[in-house]
């Protein structure tokens, strides 16, 4: 009964997808989808050739890119000393010839400015139930960005910004000790059927390009990156080597292949860097790290802060969106809220304007470790630096004290402050601090992270979330249990735990549960008030009262008790 | 290596007990602790004989009690029909003689407005490090109780009030459709393992009063009930047949048990019931929907608000606590704050005050399902219709969409509430909405309330708190795994999720984990950073500044490199 209950559906003449829960009342409901054609049966997916480049005719349309032949892959992208290492997982699938700027920007924020509607635009108007000059004229103001890198056609449209639903990210990515490229596919495809909205590959071991370049070409949603991670490979891993040359041929490198955002840690500047010595936790940001280290090694200036015009420039052809990382944010509840985080926030709020300057959308991105009083400074300082640019926070674990559940104390974090105005949440899961996710840990990620986002897309006040909420409270009083089940997060989950205790399929058309049994349940009860409101024409309190004398006796005429076996409804 | 590093101590010649973890610094930290002498390896606990009933030298040395042959056990208090049938579970261990007062009130509280500071007062003074007379008034202002009921001596005292540290209770209980005796003895020794502050025995199948004698005399934590659970059994499920009388008598059989708080669902009054017939999930308190039902039945007022006086000197005699009960709670998202709620809550505060005046100590619940936008308010008018009486809430969950997951919804809404002022949150597992939770959920549910109370302390700045904390970011920044490990509210997941990445016992003492690997660590980064200014007697960031060019040299001396090997610190 419950498979086909669910429908891949496409409305407009963009194909904008979307989940359709059919329920048993005839009812139907259309649930926001990120999960790609994976998820649609009348798809064929093959990971080894990659996703039908959708976009691909959009921006061609436009006419003003151009291929070109890019700069060549090397072996060294990869980690590894000769091209022949590489064969053994190397792409084999749609390879094109890069595209960039003829001239101009090819940003959406350039084409919302000259007063156009994209057909990015037009697709994230559908999926968020607004109009395309809403999505327009947020983009203009700069509170929301579309990540879409020319050369990332196969991507379905999004948008982040604090007048959307919020969205979350999904971190995937192998690591010098540990999984594979099969593996980080794998995740990526399994996070967007749970609902992320993005997936950054922050991939630290061999195999980085050709990993994010399986990632890229299967990946219907953004991907973001850290660069900075391969460049220092590339630097064999010496911080002190890092130069603006082999950062800047990494990103030309990761602007071809089609990453749709990229963290760039060009807040960490020289001065700030003392500020962290008395830290409890000092920098626990990798970039953050590494940009420190440089600093100190050199007594310099940070060269990403130096040429961030520079950068600026070369995302301006692509459209690929910073994410200004938050090298110094902070690692513990001690640390929370201190100089040196805000230090670093004034000086995205600068690069921020920079980055508006040259047509480049951006994102400003938050911690991390902070206790609950002190969350709402950061969302309110972070509008007033930059200017409104979107937020995208880490968390915040507000305790340090539950490694092995950070996702839950992250979890508590994100929902408020995506309430108080952040427009991504980046998941953390069961195992951070302790190792690197799993798929059932990337799971439980997004699913936490998703009950974070819509807790504050509903204390926001969102119509579409409201409605969510409203369909399976309605399914859960009227005990529809399979229609409870499906509008569930995780429909697995909510059956099995069900069927755990209740396994006989009677029991899921049950007028009750196993928590209370058939003689406690108190929806029955508050089914006969309802009734009897119903069949009084009551409808509101006074005349309810008034009409309970009357109500009374006929309750006892039915039997005094309460437990009476409910029609179906 | 582990199993040493905790020690459970006790301090003072009351015999607090707390749990020692030792560091491997040699640093010590106390937490609190709920476990009782299960967790003592120097002491011999059955359960089938009962806990030591470590209070009952202190209950009659105040010479305020008498002891007298009590309300004989029947048959139907287990809902059987004859005595033989009771045999197989029958409590067979400690037997005491029931106390009651001898004249006047024997509650903490009526103690502590003569000015007297009890053996409990300076027990719980000690667990929360304050002063004994700082208790005593806050239980003298009604903004904490100390539940303690002359007849469960075995249960080591604790306080819930906004002043002190946030409590978590843990629901158990069998029903109709499953589970047994054993089982729920179980499960209130695992949830006081850890943490549960107090536990609630739910149970509305048959053997209540025979599960309930189990769970009491084994319980080293305060036991609450719903009596009306239990009444309504005795009048074979029909509500109508209710009466204040069959409703009596149980209040004086759980009193004789020895439970500590009772939740009393006295503010559905008659009025308020038509208030529900528009919500979108009616009336989903159990005890709420069994007083309306009888209010509808019989067209009369709810007959535990017109008894309530007489409640409250039954109350007074044995020191039970009320719980006063949230029979109207919402029971979605869309119902939360309405008219029929907030209606009920006054006439909490109107009972809070009559409770007071025959000195009984009284908490208030809530609820329930709120979106995040509505939490604050509910304890801002809690406090201000109920005289800051403590403040007891179910979650809230701050969405209905994710069954299976409700553990995490509700303790987004638990740790706000907390932080707002709740004083103790009761736990939501995984099962809720779906069925009954097992040994498993019941961890869940208390380690996930744990966070939640614990990040609400943070919040409100108690300085245990952040101690703990503390003490957990310097064994993450000083590569202390272990220590990380035993700080955990839960270091068997801990433990079990970083050997999953990185099983071999060398790397518990790695200065890098496996999220990052040795090349990308930003702890070591800060290491350095610390150490030069250490080095150079540099305190504040100017001096430092000032101080970078020759630490630069330094630096690139050293190697050049920040992956250096690390000293052991």
């Amino acid at each position: 009964m419950s498979g086909a209950r669910f429908s891949k559906i496409y409305t407009s003449d963009l194909r904008v997808p979307a989940r359709e829960v059919l329920l048993s009342n005839g009812e139907r409901i259309r649930l926001y989808d990120t999960s790609g054609p994976y998820t649609d049966p009348a798809a064929t997916t093959d990971v080894t050739r990659g996703l039908p480049a959708r976009r691909e005719e959009w921006i061609l349309a436009r006419g003003d890119v151009t291929g070109y032949d890019g700069r060549p892959v090397q072996p060294v992208d990869d980690g590894r000393p000769s091209a022949a290492a590489r064969d053994e997982h190397a792409w084999r699938g749609a390879a094109r010839r890069p595209l960039r700027a003829a001239g101009a920007p090819v940003t959406q924020l350039a084409y919302a400015r000259r007063g156009e509607v994209t057909r990015e635009m037009e697709f994230v108007a559908v999926r968020e139930g607004v109009t395309p000059e809403f999505v327009r004229d947020e983009v203009v103001a700069g509170r929301a960005i579309i990540p879409a890198n020319v050369n990332h056609p196969e991507s379905e449209p999004m948008i982040i910004g604090r007048n959307f639903l919020v969205k979350i990210n999904a971190n995937i990515g192998n690591s010098a000790v540990t999984s594979s490229v099969e593996e980080e596919v794998e995740k990526m495809t399994w996070a967007t059927r749970w609902g992320a909205d993005t997936i950054m590959d922050l991939s630290t071991g061999r195999d980085i390009h050709t990993t994010r370049e399986w990632i890229i070409r299967n990946s219907p949603v953004p991907v973001g990156t850290v660069p900075l991670y391969q460049a220092l490979e590339k630097v064999g891993g010496v911080a002190a080597d890092l130069s603006w040359e082999v950062y800047r041929d990494t990103l030309i490198e990761q602007c071809e292949q089609g990453v749709d955002y990229m963290t760039v840690h060009a807040g960490v500047r020289l001065a700030y860097v003392p500020l962290t010595a008395r830290r409890k936790t000092g920098i626990v940001s990798r970039g953050g790290s590494i940009m420190a280290a440089w600093c100190l090694a050199h007594h310099r200036e940070s060269f990403l802060y130096e040429h961030f015009a520079d950068m600026c420039e070369i995302f301006a052809a692509y459209d690929v969106a910073f994410s200004l990382g938050d090298g110094l944010r902070p690692g513990s509840i001690a640390d929370a809220n201190d100089e040196a985080q805000f230090a670093e926030l004034r000086t995205l709020g600068e690069l921020t304007a920079i980055a508006r300057e040259h047509a480049v959308q951006t994102m400003v991105e938050g911690p991390g470790h902070v206790p609950m009083h002190k969350i709402k400074e950061n969302v309110d300082l972070q509008r007033d630096l930059c200017d409104d640019a979107p937020f995208y926070t880490l968390g915040p674990l507000v305790t340090d004290i539950a490694p092995g559940y950070d996702h839950i104390t992250s979890g508590i974090g994100a929902a408020m402050i995506g309430w108080y105005g952040t427009a991504m949440l980046c998941y953390v899961t069961p195992k951070e601090h302790l190792g690197l996710p799993d798929r059932d840990d990337v799971k439980t990620g997004v699913i936490t992270y998703k009950i974070a986002a819509h807790a504050a897309d509903l204390a926001k006040g969102h119509h579409l979330a409201q409605a969510w909420d409203d369909a399976l409270s309605d399914a859960r009083f009227e005990f529809r249990w399979e229609d409870q089940f499906d509008l569930s997060l995780d429909p697995d989950t909510a059956r099995s735990f069900h069927d755990e205790t209740l396994p006989a399929a009677p029991a899921k058309t049950a007028h009750f549960c196993s928590m209370c049994g058939p003689k406690f349940c108190s929806m029955k009860i508050s089914h006969d008030v309802r009734r009897y409101a119903d069949e009084h024409g009551l409808s509101d309190s006074e005349a309810l009262t008034a009409g309970m004398s009357e109500m009374s006796a006929q309750f006892r005429d039915q039997g005094g008790t309460v437990y009476l076996p409910l029609a179906d409804t």
